[in-house]
């Protein structure tokens, strides 16, 4: 499976697209990114492969690396974003109400 | 709770801090950053905020959003990240070889 890398230049839905794409046949992804701009881009394609994928009635969630990498004989540290499958694990519920009375 | 604003100029560190330490009191954590170096500060504290929690037994993972948000009378697109607790699916397992035929 191929890693998607992302440029400060990559255009989001593209990007978007390959994400849920490989989702889609992996039910894994992992997104490459160098520098301020293409995480930014990177993150932003995130939330419309979230989007794409959510009418699949799949959920993603993001698990975010440091990932040193070779680049013309010189190590850069990218991120890396691995995307993986997202099972609520109710955190956003509310304190518990026990009874009317409380 | 209050959302963990980032900005461009955050420390890394810092902002890394206060996501783990929200995270370990409410199992839950929201992330805001406008702007392509916020949002880089904001996942580079992502991934050393999922290390201390680790340290605790804890994982998380991340769910990219849009939010409009006013400063200045201006609407501007933020990035927001809600941190959940992370319950692994399986999602690396390989191929299943159902016999060493195949």
């Amino acid at each position: 499976m191929d890693i998607i890398k992302v440029a400060g230049t990559s255009r989001t839905s593209a990007v978007a697209g390959a994400i849920a794409g490989v989702f889609r046949e992996h039910r894994y992804a992992e997104v490459q990114a160098i520098g301020a701009g293409a995480v930014n881009q990177a993150i932003k394609a995130l939330v419309l492969a979230t989007k794409y994928l959510e009418k699949d009635g799949i959920s993603i969630a993001f698990i975010p690396q440091f990932s040193d990498i070779e680049i013309d004989g010189k190590v850069r540290t990218a991120i890396k974003l691995i995307v993986e499958e997202h099972v609520p694990s109710g955190p956003r519920k509310e304190e518990p109400e026990p009874s009317p009375e409380s």
